[in-house]
């Protein structure tokens, strides 16, 4: 007999089974079908789903179901995104819900589906439907592991993370190369808790702890079709926290899940901290510092591990006049030193060792008392290489 | 006796005198220096600047002088934007327009000034100002063509265009490569016309033009601190034409050379023309052809020559809700091959031929009945070379 594995991700607090297996979707012959199961006693659920204004099946099904506030379980998929593929399309959707509903034995609108993978073409559904089944038949509360092996794509390592606190926990995985994969672009992330809590404080504590994690990584600003981050409890714990210590615990889970998106993002050579400080308000600083994370000249520099302060001033320049700064005030600290002061040369920037791979950039509007942090990567040859040379 | 070289770019209608010389501003001893003088009668005059919030010393020069509506004479130079670099840089600007101001015989306030090159560093003063000197020294009604290869940063060829209409001609001469070029992404361009025109109409003429064709070029959406277009009128044809004849004329002449621009874009293996058509405003379409000619995953999928419409869809998805559209009824065409039919997929890909320099998609949103056309470039391995090694 050996040991059982530890419960962890998914599987991490009390309540919930889950399995990954492999049902021939991904011609790379790896785990493609995860399935996560709530066995309460409790089935409340939020989720937040793409701003993209094209949706996948599945992001359509989650945006029907959600509202009720109660789902019993989460059925992912990699090997294919069931995106832009129409009515047909959507009917596959359905179609895994009903069969998960069937073998977990609760009602198809209680399922959860996800999918990640190339746009555009409709999912093998026989080789699906077989996966839900063998998914279904391994679900174990040790299979929080095998579940995040699943979902990845280009993933070079498995996501998962949990949190404990005072007797209840918060657990979860995640996929995605932090936006840097072409038609694998999706991050999809599964939360669980065995705290006691009702859909809308599952709700505001997980729109809370998205807003100032995933929502601030951007590697390339290409929002995928298929985003998903769900929360679901079980209450199989007893423990009712305050709202705010279930909303600090989510959000440090989000934390640590989206440091592993943004590590592990495809092509990077370099991690990449934007704090842009002393804004008017927080959603300027966001602002500001995603125009930078997205700015190809910033990234590019990056990776030719260049503290070119210009080309960052010049990314800053391009947010509109709704954004509060006087150009002539800004300056720009890269890991530690300040090359630019006042808008123009500041410190030596042969000070600057651009050589670690994470680098951090401080932005001072000198505006106002607001912070925010942005999260990217660099822009390498890989980069273009991955997503040029991906086949479709 | 050799012939004289023909009168082309700026010097293409009558009166005006242009000259390149090499002043040393560039490691590279190549021409950096151009002046452009108006000889008259007239002196009218018009500019665009930069959008950028960030502006380098000339375009703030350009911003107090334009008002006038009145410039006798032009000085650009390669080798150093001049931005980014405080009062101090200013100064060196007015010391270049007064220099220029004396040498012409005219006021400062009447000459423009324009520089490109590396943000953040002074420029060398004694020997710009000698240049000054020397491009004073070679003026000539057959130095268009000096003056356009003066001007050159990373580009591989000089850029004139000129078009003349009934007794009156419109001339330029353009500088940039498609914005694919670091700290050297800056377009300049300078347009001359021998027709008579008032200040303001030259105005409404240069803004109708390059709103419909410098500003739908978009390689990297990387706004430089120091775009500047600036159109001149001499007045010596005698001939006034209807200012929508001039518009059409000086709009023509734009589209000669921002073709010219994205067909010398660095690192570029594809010029792509982005098509968006059935669209409730034009504006709309412009906004769907921008969100898709600045998606890094669209820009490496037609590098790797990859009619991946999935990620064309996926950026059309990205454009905020103010852009009516149903994405369910969005037909994409690659290179005449409607791939993307209803937001799903369409006719067989395999039909799509990639492999000439151009290419071009037709997204029709079916919403409306206005249309746009951005272009744009593929993103290359030569792009993150050119971008990442480039020396500051």
């Amino acid at each position: 007999m050996t040991a059982p594995a530890p419960r962890t991700g998914v599987c991490a607090p009390e309540g919930f089974r889950a399995a990954g297996v492999t049902a021939g979707l991904k011609a790379s012959g790896t785990p493609d079908v995860a399935l996560v199961v709530n066995t309460g006693p409790d089935f409340s659920a939020a989720g937040v789903l793409t701003g993209n204004r094209v949706t996948a099946a599945p992001v359509r099904w989650c945006r029907a179901v959600l509202p009720a506030g109660r789902l019993a379980a989460v059925v992912l998929n990699s090997g294919g995104a069931n995106a832009c593929t129409g009515a047909a399309g959507y009917a596959d959707t359905v179609a895994t819900a009903e069969r998960v509903a069937g073998l977990v034995g609760v009602a198809p609108d209680e399922v959860a589906v996800a999918s990640t993978g190339l746009i555009g073409e409709r999912l093998p559904m026989a080789a699906l439907l077989a996966g839900c089944d063998a998914a279904a038949a391994a679900l174990s509360p040790d299979g929080g592991a095998a579940a995040a092996r699943a979902i990845m794509t280009t993933d070079t390592v498995p996501k998962t993370a949990s949190v404990t606190e005072n007797g209840w926990t918060v657990g979860g995985m995640a996929k995605g190369a932090g936006m840097l994969a072409p038609g694998l672009a999706t991050m999809l992330v599964v939360l669980t808790t065995d705290a006691v809590a009702d859909a809308a404080v599952l709700d505001s504590a997980l729109r809370a702890a998205t807003r100032v994690t995933f929502d601030r990584i951007d590697s390339d600003g290409a929002t995928s079709t298929n985003d998903t981050v769900l929360l679901l409890s079980s209450g199989a714990s007893g423990v009712r926290p305050d709202p705010v210590a279930l909303t600090a615990v989510v959000t440090r889970v989000c934390t640590d899940l989206a440091g592993q998106l943004i590590a592990d993002a495809e092509g990077a050579t370099k991690e990449i901290e934007i704090e842009v400080v002393h804004a008017v308000t927080e959603d300027d600083a966001v602002t500001v510092g995603r125009a930078v994370a997205r700015n190809n000249l910033v990234k590019t520099a990056f990776f030719g591990q260049d503290p070119n302060w210009g080309r960052i001033l010049a990314a800053v320049g391009t947010v509109d006049a709704s954004v509060a700064f006087d150009p002539d005030q800004v300056d720009v600290a890269v890991n530690g030193v300040w090359i630019c002061r006042g808008g123009a040369t500041g410190d030596d920037r042969s000070a600057v060792d651009l050589t670690p791979r994470r680098a951090h950039v401080v932005i001072d509007l000198h505006a106002g008392t607001e912070t925010a942090t942005v999260r990217t990567n660099d822009l390498s040859h890989a980069y273009v290489h991955e997503n040029s040379a991906y086949s479709t």
